[in-house]
């Protein structure tokens, strides 16, 4: 029974956390639903288990156990409502820098995800053989991008594209901040033989607008360059073949503190502790433009061909930054690795530095207010337990233990330049590895549902409406049902979204609640003598959260005669429909 | 080499599939896309058996087989346009109908889908046992509906929910025509204890004005009602265990000529041959109302309870139908039986007449002009090669043909009511066979695919653009980066969608040739002494599709001065501005 080991195990994490939430003051609203879901865990335990549950009645066997698969989760009408507008903010930015949509399979054959994401391959999700082709769930946006990219030929044609959908990792998930197993990307990115920087400072403008328009916060861009971290190796003394390992080691300097670092690199990857230490004093750097002009003027990286190419990239990029107005927004972070091999430029991650998780402010290189996400939209490092108790079992499901209450939301966008994917699709597909004509890509993937754990709250505090209706039509007196849906019929029609209750002859109260539950503005009521006479009666309504509690604004008393045949004029007139959105998170 | 001998057929197939368009003098866009893809597909062949192509040069092994999986395909930017605005109709139209949104996982525990799907249990996708739970990838979105309303508890709180995604089925894909292993269902469902027959006259209603917004062209809605279907059964004498064979015979009535399923139902499933004739008589009836007044008068349907339960509720459907203006678009028609066991009242079918096979027209139950649509949105009845040479093969991926051309895009939409399937959830999961209280439901799947295959070959010939970019900022002279990139900045601000070339110094052709190629309308120059003086130059331009070919129409020859700080309010009045939506089908 390995869902019951599951569980328990969840069972015993959701505990934790409600603890660590109780302790640390937490918002009434997480507590609240952290404990629900703890009781839902249990009641699942007891029903895997066959245990009785004390409140209900005779033990009972074989029940099925009604969840979501393990790092996946419904998201009902309320939250749709929040992820739609996040998703069409996101949609807006893209087509606004000039983007076209891309969509690919949600899986792919599975040696075309092969050999893409290194020691991380084992967390790619694989279908059954059902005869036929070797089928994978897709891992990310970018390896389908440049497979395709391949398949139709390298033009500069519609060199923008973007993709919005899931993508999927048997990761170890952490629910409440968005580290999902199936998780939303947005996914922005330029292709072609373009003027150097120029796609950069593009997609760094695009992100810049995303953030701000979604309000999610303060947020940094950390930069860096591979050219520049690869040269900081060379001058340092790291044998060429030992390069991405270092690498891969600085990536998780905003995890751990660099002593922690320089014992892998020592220790665990053979590196000369006096070359640790050179590279020690330049992965602690970080700042702005001054950064840029220390290191130009750095006599060391002088020695590195490599790294003066990165520098004179940076140059050129602050350059374009100052025109796009979004340097306050960036930190030059040497610090910065990311896990993928395939990157060969600049590379960035965007966090937000109010949704850290606490005790991460240990780490010398970096100060607390930046250095404690974890890791990202690519989750290539997932955040172990504080105490290193860790037990992580490649392969196996339920193994990996993580406290939550140690983890941020982290950070919420990354990217970065790779200009050798597509090539290396085409030569494989022509079976020349010789042949390496590419096309140099760039791009960003944001995190949806990172951005969704952040906005949520804010969100659900506000009481936003779960339901675009406008108009519910509500009888007085005898049912009035032909009317209504005549009514209804005409609205809709008119673009007026509306609705009714559908029953014959419903009573008054029970209709306006039903319009009151999904804050319909505008209440119709037909019957009587207004009705034979021309006439309905509109009633506005509005509502407003106060401390958590709906509130109901009489807007109108007992409403407004209007002519039946003027209705819908009448409510296009109206502030409330011509100003209306659903989208508007005031 | 499963993928040779897969490969092999799909070359064979494609080239059939063009030597018929070829001779039925289709369309010549089908016949190049055709064309197009059995080049694909050859290559494809040659990439896998390592095959010299004449054309290529020396030999290669090993080569990486560049294409999606079987049944999928990529959208690119133009055809996603068109998607998007399906997408965005549908969506309108269920919140028009008081919808909220519902997102569920792509894939589920194998258990929650299992019983529910009869023999096409075996096209269901199931994920590689990798530790932990057995996944499966969903089947339609009425099952994990129900989980989630079993799991959320019964309510009516909300009592209309809509969802669209991408649902997955291993069958064999006939992809010119939208029939997909990935393919995009839009589905709405209400749930709850309402008045009779309401939910079914909201659901048609939404039906129609979905299919009418879209301009699918003629439609028909077929209706049917299992209890009427049942009792008709009962009063010719079918015992109570064979009335879902016969049943699911009987939905073979839009592919087989009547002869056949009455062989299907006498020798295969042991009917009766005097049972078989007497359903003979009801099933080949259809209509309006008067084929209800007349089964109303029949005396031996009278002596079915179930049947006249039918009767009265499709009484009442009429006489709401006709509050909702929709009777024309309806047929009632006693052939349509629905393959899925869990409808328990009435069940529909949209078909759009256009868009039919040839050589379906035998059929004595159905007239030619409707009984050409082949099986729907839920294929549990794979159009086989009309010789009847196919070799179905249940679990193997390779071994079924099918000729498209003999395949019609099928019918668009259908559902149906189920008012036991969340009460099979809710037992199970409590462990009481005998514990159904349940939540009735009914609920309509679009099929997305079948829509954009029929809308497709209008929109591409219409030259739909596939940006939504509506400024084009030009360099007149010395590149003018950082002017330029100011401009776009600022447009961008200002919501107007804005794009330039991104290189320092771009030909003044390059740059038109560049937002030629999208169609922007708006050619902003900036330089020379205009820049000096604070003026820009806006020309606009319009593309129409002549014959195939997009021409450009000068709108406004050498430009209009226009000043730089009033540029933005400028282009805000213009007429383009202000009425040019990207999702106008014009």
């Amino acid at each position: 029974m390995a869902d019951v080991a599951s569980l328990n195990k969840e069972v015993q994490e959701q505990s934790n956390l409600l603890k660590s939430l109780r302790t640390s003051n937490a918002d009434a609203n997480l507590i609240d639903e952290a404990k629900k879901r703890l009781g839902d865990l249990k009641k699942a335990l007891g029903a895997a288990t066959g245990t009785k549950d004390p409140k209900e009645g005779t033990k009972k066997k074989d029940r099925l156990l009604l969840k979501t698969p393990k790092g996946t989760r419904d998201y009902g009408p309320t939250e749709m409502f929040c992820r739609e507008y996040v998703e069409r903010i996101v949609k807006d930015c893209f087509t606004s820098h000039g983007g076209s949509c891309l969509d690919t399979p949600v899986f792919e054959r599975k040696e075309i995800l092969a050999g893409k994401y290194g020691e991380d391959a084992k967390l790619i999700f694989d279908l059954q053989d059902q005869g036929g082709e070797q089928l994978s769930l897709r891992y990310d946006h970018t390896v389908p991008l440049a497979r395709y990219l391949a398949m139709t030929g390298l033009t500069n044609t519609s060199s923008k594209l973007w993709q919005v959908g899931k993508v999927y990792r048997r990761d170890n998930p952490v629910m409440s901040k968005g580290r999902m197993r199936e998780f939303s990307q947005a996914d922005f990115d330029i292709f072609g033989q373009w003027d150097p920087m120029i796609p950069e400072s593009e997609v760094l403008s695009l992100l810049t607008s995303i953030l701000t328009r979604l309000e999610v916060g303060e947020f940094t861009i950390k930069l860096n360059h591979r050219k520049i971290l690869d040269g900081i190796f060379e001058v340092c003394g790291v044998p060429e073949e030992k390069t991405r390992p270092i690498s891969s080691a600085v990536d998780k300097l905003d995890k751990l503190p660099w002593a922690d670092v320089r014992l892998e690199m020592t220790l665990e990857k053979g590196l000369d502790p006096d070359v640790a230490d050179k590279i020690g004093e330049y992965v602690k750097l970080k700042g702005g433009e001054e950064l840029l002009t220390k290191l130009e003027e750095d006599s060391v990286l002088k020695n590195s061909a490599r790294a003066q190419e990165g520098l004179k990239d940076m140059a050129i990029l602050f350059r374009l930054l100052r025109i796009y107005k979004i340097t306050e927004k960036i930190s030059f972070d040497l610090s910065l690795a990311r896990g993928l091999d395939y990157y060969t430029g600049l590379i960035y991650e965007a966090i937000v530095e109010g949704s850290a998780p606490p005790g991460f402010g240990t780490n010398p290189a970096v100060p607390p207010s930046q250095g404690t996400e974890s890791a990202v939209v690519a989750p290539s490092k997932p955040a172990k337990k504080a105490s290193s108790k860790s037990k992580a079992k490649s392969g196996d499901d339920e193994d990996e233990e993580i406290d939550e209450s140690q983890v941020g939301v982290g950070s919420i966008a990354a990217g970065g330049r790779y200009d050798n994917l597509v090539g290396m699709f085409v030569a494989a597909a022509s079976g020349d590895s010789k042949k390496v004509a590419g096309l140099p890509c760039i791009g960003v993937s944001i995190g949806l549902d990172r951005i969704f754990a952040i906005l949520w709250p804010k969100w659900e505090g506000r009481g936003m409406r779960a339901k675009e209706t406008m108009a519910y039509v509500i009888s007085v007196g005898d049912g009035h049902l032909e009317q209504r849906i005549e009514l209804v019929r005409e609205l809709r029609e008119a673009g007026i979204k509306a609705d009714f209750y559908a029953k014959n002859k419903p009573k008054l109260p029970t209709q306006f609640e039903a319009g009151e539950r999904d804050e319909v503005p505008f209440a119709i009521l037909i019957g009587g003598e207004e009705l034979t006479n021309g006439y309905v009666r509109v009633k506005e309504q509005r509502w407003q959260v106060v401390d958590g509690k709906k509130e109901k604004i009489q807007a109108s008393g007992k409403g407004e005669l209007v002519k039946r045949t003027e209705l819908i004029e009448w409510l296009k007139q109206t502030e409330t429909l011509r100003t209306w959105s659903s989208g508007k998170l005031v």
